[in-house]
């Protein structure tokens, strides 16, 4: 894993529809539908507030203060990926701005996820690009060493293949395996299904106690009121 | 302190009026009518801009991981009252989102401090429950492990005792106790009332320097001035 | 560097255009002007979103936990400046609020950049007046403890003298060295003369693999494309 | 709670001897018999490994930069005694040394917990007079601005009221409150006592899935074991 | 990845010796023998100075403040394995202690490499069982929520499979993957090979500059020398 | 400042004996005799207990995960050197190993101070070539892009001049500029003069409070005593 210097072409990506659909339960609930694992760490942070998008993973390895992987990596995008840009150790320089972002647009990518800074948030925000990144810095990067594109990478602490999906929101960003896509969308459908009639009791003044039951398993656990 | 597994059902609250009057002046001026203490952390933030609010301290001690306790604390929660959250741990996991804040809101709660993680940040703001968080994240929690509810915690570096008034808004979080409540009312009122004078005659060009008188201390301190 | 007790009152200063221009370019642009140095840490961040300044240092050094110098500082202010504040050692306290804002708005400073914490935030995004800091905090501060003003200070990791140009937005703070001014508002320019048509060119979805012609250099160096 | 310039002559002590013993057990075993609570945050760590001791806090709170408060609660210490000292913010500035320790250890003080920085350990080592502290800092500190002693504090997250007792070792710092004292000591002993069996168990091979029966409880959690 | 509730019995370790053999080179030959890949983050520091060791990965992934999943891992030990334990969120709570380390000794384990709190370390220091840990703590966890055993995991940003080599010394904790583990043996010895004859020669006064032939591509990159 | 692709081969050096002088003296008595300032943070620290040197400096300025110009320092330095080594972005990769301590060595370097990271930790300390940095890492660098040195640097939060003297010792690193040093090299040797009658006081029982005569201002800023 963190193999150098390469680039895989053909990768497998989920399936688009299931991918895209996937998006529309928000990180979160997608997070819950995976069994409570995929979540990447809470530093991964939106440049902007509101975007809600998912898509098949491009993943980049990026050496510190060095973007030249992100060029090599827009020729492997394709309408409906989003790019994930780990790096090999800790680095918060900005290597993406806005001519970057303009041409991933260009190729159809939906956003961004990179584990290092992005600049120009300004720019971006206005032209509706969204990025989650570990910071925000105005630092310029070199083109010298080689990364790799579309291999395994750990992106926030959390494992990414090429073709997985990413959901992304204001919560966070979950990664979903290509192979768990459609089982999770069904789990996240499902789980969404009976969320409103929940809402419903709860706004009603029924507590979460008695409408999930769990008087008994808290007093077996010990729970004691005190007057 | 931090007994687990209890639930204190009789809090004496603050005054009602006193706590929600503290509320206007906002966490600065009211740190410093405290004396200038009594100021959690300043990693705590609010997850939306522009919220003031305040209330009487509902506390919850939560175990790492787990927010059955947010549960119970709910069953608690009086009109105007703040929930302050507290973990015996740092964690950052998502202990609180869209329908724990449904039921929050419908038992009267005014806001929550979490020494936690915090999700659903987008329903949240639309539906104006304010939280203040050290953290934003999907991950969800499970409910496997006692904590307590309404006995004194140390949430962010301040202790809060249950009933204690919360102020909190866009620079922090205060923390009132309620035997200091009325005093600390009138003393922010105090200070207040002669900041519009001091504003103008800022806005006027008047300097620090003169208004606050000094050059006098400046001087016997040592400060030199060079040319 | 780093004299306590002193304030320099006759500082050389950037010219004032050249000062005042160069924030059109933004921090990002400036910092690859300048050749890719000069930015403080990437942990000092606005305020509030939006605001783009530049103008010329008048630099505090200040005590933890301590705002005299603030006031002592505000007297040096001429219109253009940007006041520059470090602190001796690593300090989130809320050193500047509202009533100094307002009277370094009447003495013309653009804006505050403080490796410290500021508050009444909420007041400040009102008033305009764009602030830089590491921190958001109610905590107030005493006034006891000499600093200087108009000394060298190094600011969130970057050297500041007083006199030289900062460039401040969403993307972060850029020191320009008096001395450079000129040369780095002509080389800003240059480099935003040809953005335009190279936006375009990715906009139509040219590579900048191919625009920057790195083919050849990334097969040099090794990169292998894997069908 | 965090009342500035007082300073408690008369506080009531935990009893000498059971404060004493309890440091025999360690921060581990004290903090399981506390029913896992007590602990002050992993941040806090012993200047030299090895020392293990407990003794009755003497509370400090300490300004930020500023260890005039030292000198006070010097005069408050009784053998036996450990000085808690907090901060009303972060700060890593080195509020004591050689000096003070000589002082700290002709009063009969057994050690020194604080949060904030040390210096001179080098000589402190030699001394033997052991302190946990969150930085290790030769910057020395004013002495301008009141604080208190012998109230009650939060130190590292951790409420501390003057009289607890406090066990420090290399694994961190546990505060039983006095009332808990005899008790948490009981539990202790009582929990040391079948320890060595246990070891002599599990060196000999025996697993803990067995020796704590979690095997049903594992297979009921669901837990699935695949060739 | 990340699923939870599962423990595999049968992983294909690397080869034994090899395994064996890549310890003695320690971590800083064997990450450059990789290709300057697969170095944990270097938060990761032994609790004691001075250990080197390697062996194959058992993997276990914990849930924040419950170790239950390190008993379940010790029955899968086998004589030269390393345990690598992940936890599915930031957290620092002593997993790890005297009784689990006598256990996983006498099952034949030759360290532990944790992404969360270890405690005793006293008398894991005596028992020269060697942990790499994020930090150290005397907070007990409690054994309520399922993870998994001997699945991928990512510890402190590295993936790691079951049965991979892991090399951990003072310098910090690589990952060879079980198939690269005999060809990166070779190129760590390859690479030995030659560094007594560089140490001697710099040794003797010869510039790193002139022994690497440095000072051509140095003037070439634009490296200019100013008297 | 942070000039690129340079190096000043003609540097002025702090008088010798004076630089080694000062090291006698450690940086806590050095800060204080420099009026309090002067000091890197806290996050340097030395890879071995016990070491204390001072020298005069020779400056790196590197770029993030690339160790190329600690080669090109190498041949600048001069026997009682030590050698500063910042970093234009933070940054914790092994940009240090025993080689390049053998060649600084060689060369007559008395220590490195780096705002990085260094390996080899096992084999500097055998050397006995003392190393402060901010992180211990085997993570290799490359050998890419220009930095500088003898240029003037930020490390760790403090300006460094090329010649400037520093001392480095258990407790930190403090750098005393070249034209100061003999200045302070006496206000140091005064300073620790009575030091020795001041600890004999102290250890005989008499307070701070009277040897300081603290008493009164305590009184006069308020402090109040309550039995």
């Amino acid at each position: 894993m963190h193999e150098l210097g390469v680039v895989y072409r053909n990768i497998k990506r989920a399936d688009r529809d299931v991918a895209h659909d996937l998006g529309r339960f928000g990180s979160a609930t997608v997070h819950e539908a995976m069994g409570r694992v995929g979540l990447m760490k809470p530093y991964m942070r939106p440049i902007y507030a509101g975007a809600q998008v998912s898509g098949t993973a491009v993943t980049v390895l990026l050496q510190p203060g060095d973007n030249w992987m992100m060029h090599v990596a827009a020729e492997q995008i394709q309408p409906g990926d989003i790019v994930v840009a780990a790096c090999t150790t800790d680095n918060t320089d900005g290597f993406f701005g806005d001519l970057l972002a303009t041409s991933f647009q260009a190729r159809g990518a939906v956003g961004l996820v990179i584990d290092g800074g992005c600049r120009d948030v300004k720019t971006l925000s206005e032209m509706k690009f969204p990025v989650w990144s570990r910071a925000i810095s105005s630092k310029g990067t070199v083109k010298a060493t080689l990364g790799s594109v579309n291999i395994p990478v750990v992106c926030a602490g959390m494992s990414v293949n090429p073709g997985d999906v990413v959901v992304a929101d204001d919560d966070g960003v979950v990664v979903v395996p290509a192979a768990l896509a459609k089982k999770t969308l069904d789990a996240a459908a499902a789980r969404e299904a009976n969320e409103g009639e929940k809402r419903a009791k709860l706004a009603s003044g029924i507590l979460g106690l008695d409408m999930y039951k769990m008087r008994e398993p808290l007093e077996k656990a010990g729970l004691r009121y005190i007057d």
